[in-house]
């Protein structure tokens, strides 16, 4: 039965991908007698946690009396410290929530487990990891930044069979169809940056905006992020990217390492960044062992060149990356595969 | 109805992939009433046709006076001439057989549509073309070297997701899972000839010969071809495709072109002709057009690497091959993708 209401909190946690950082999108819901009362999600960051909206819900519909003795479920263990919000254990205690079940642990060692003690000292029941994997599956990039310093990094590519990005001459831009160019959008919505490099930007002047029906309201226009190892002033003035109306989103760093850009990425909030580039840079990351999950599109084609997705054409690795669970989707003729990646 | 039955001659035919070149593998069966009376298929050149198997097969348990009046569904056109077996029209007219309905029309310009006027000069109705489709794509290997002089080519390659084929020094030859290497038996048994390069006998030594429970019985070694730029001595002496029990089924080919080679063999009766070589060698047949269909795993791993699945890493096309109605599937951890591309 955790289980179940645990999957729903984790649903609560999807409304709520790629809105929150840098806060986990926490989601949580509250039962009694198998009945839910309210559910919530943290929807920004300075707004209530996933809880206090759970328990907000829960009043518009329900008295206070009623919520005494129920069970909250909580993809995170609730927070005993006050933040920009008051702490959430001390909002379950004054509800008088009489059992806590949590899916992840805080990634903060200092304070793991810490809800624990503080609940079971009133008399709550507490109980921890269910579902955890998925859980911090779904917090991943909170649970990245916490403990690295740096961001989730999802790398996207799309290539043609042969595992080139660049079609025949006079064949036009694009390999992959709308389904597959659609979940493109999908994966932007769930990043707080995008790192393209120069090249990219001269070649196509990408505008990496959010666009189609699935933006949610209130995603922010993530960070567009330039790396170039050439002098910033030779990238195009005319650029998408410096011009439209997002033009103050977009970030140039100039001779910087793969870490340290991560590295002021994290520190700017992004738990989760997207990379959107071409293979050269794309294999940088990848041989700094700086990749954690990938996202690549094939559409059915054979384009030869000398464009490679991932690396320079000759990227040396000492071991290969391997992807966990790979899922593979198809989408119209093209086909997805997604996956964590060893790193 | 048609359609239904002609199903199940496609189901015959099946039986016998890849065992009856030079000729198609015709499945046939007979219906009357709703009933199916015989069916049947061409088992091996110099055996019976199809058409012949399905009659023999329902007089094993009718008499030839319920033949009369019946329908019999075949594949292909039948043969309207005596090759090294009887026309089959003649079989047809014996048994008084007072319907005809075929799906491929005779690929041979001389013969095609020549079955339909004989059987209907003795009164039997014909319809011509029910799942032509699915018919000619069964005996694509037979249509294409009669319209072609050269055999259908199946150009298989076994990639990491970056579309490399071998992984970092230390982690072994195999990129793909026992799921990915039963198909690639499977597309053996579908074939008369598999074409490899020089570079890969010496570097992976490969038996390429059918292994595992699906060899169909009557199944014969494919010819081995080694095509190898460099002189034919420099090859190991000690290959298995020299040594093993097999070896009068290994050819080599020095400093031939692909079309050559396909042309010889196509004169040494094989349909279909299945490529397992490195991307050098597999990128020469792309450029030159003479691929007809391919089938590609991916292994869920990023390998790096200079050596591409397909070409040399800088294979230069003027137009793109595309695959048409590529059929995805999942085996194992790894991807496949198989389909006609356009040539």
């Amino acid at each position: 039965m955790h289980e179940k209401w645990m999957r729903m909190a984790l649903n609560e946690a999807q409304k709520s991908r790629g809105l929150t950082s840098p806060n986990p999108n926490v989601g949580a819901v509250i039962v009694k007698q198998g009945e839910i009362l309210g559910r919530g999600v943290h929807r920004k960051a300075g707004l209530p946690h996933g809880e206090r909206e759970a328990i907000a819900d829960a009043l518009t519909r329900h008295s206070a009396d009623e919520l005494r003795g129920s069970t909250i479920y909580v993809t995170l263990e609730p927070c005993s410290t006050q933040g920009r919000t008051p702490a959430c254990v001390q909002g379950i205690l004054e509800m008088g929530i009489s059992s806590v079940v949590y899916g992840a642990v805080d990634p903060n060692p200092e304070h793991a487990g810490r809800a624990d003690g503080i609940l079971q000292a009133q008399g709550v029941e507490v109980t921890a990891g269910v579902l955890a994997e998925q859980c911090e599956y779904e917090h991943r990039g909170f649970f990245k930044r916490m403990r690295s310093g740096r961001p989730w990094v999802i790398a996207k590519s799309a290539m043609s069979l042969d595992g080139k990005i660049t079609r025949p001459a006079g064949e036009g831009q694009w390999l992959t169809g709308a389904e597959a160019r659609a979940e493109v959008q999908n994966i932007r919505c769930e990043s707080d940056a995008i790192i393209t490099g120069g090249n990219t930007v001269r070649a196509d002047d990408p505008a990496l905006t959010l666009r189609g029906e699935n933006v949610p309201a209130g995603k922010i226009q993530p960070w567009r992020v330039v790396m170039t190892r050439s002098d910033a002033r030779f990238l195009p003035n005319s650029a998408k990217l410096f011009n439209d109306e997002f033009s103050d989103r977009t970030l140039v760093y100039q001779n910087e390492s793969p870490a340290s850009v991560l590295k002021q990425l994290a520190e700017m909030d992004c738990n989760v960044v997207m990379l959107e580039c071409g293979g050269v840079l794309l294999g940088e990351f990848v041989k700094a062992g700086l990749v954690d999950e990938c996202v690549f599109f094939y559409a059915p084609m054979i384009c030869g060149g000398s464009k490679d997705g991932v690396g320079d054409g000759d990227m040396q690795l000492a071991n290969s990356l391997h992807m966990k669970n790979p899922q593979w989707s198809q989408l119209g003729n093209d086909l997805m595969v997604r996956g964590e990646v060893n790193c």
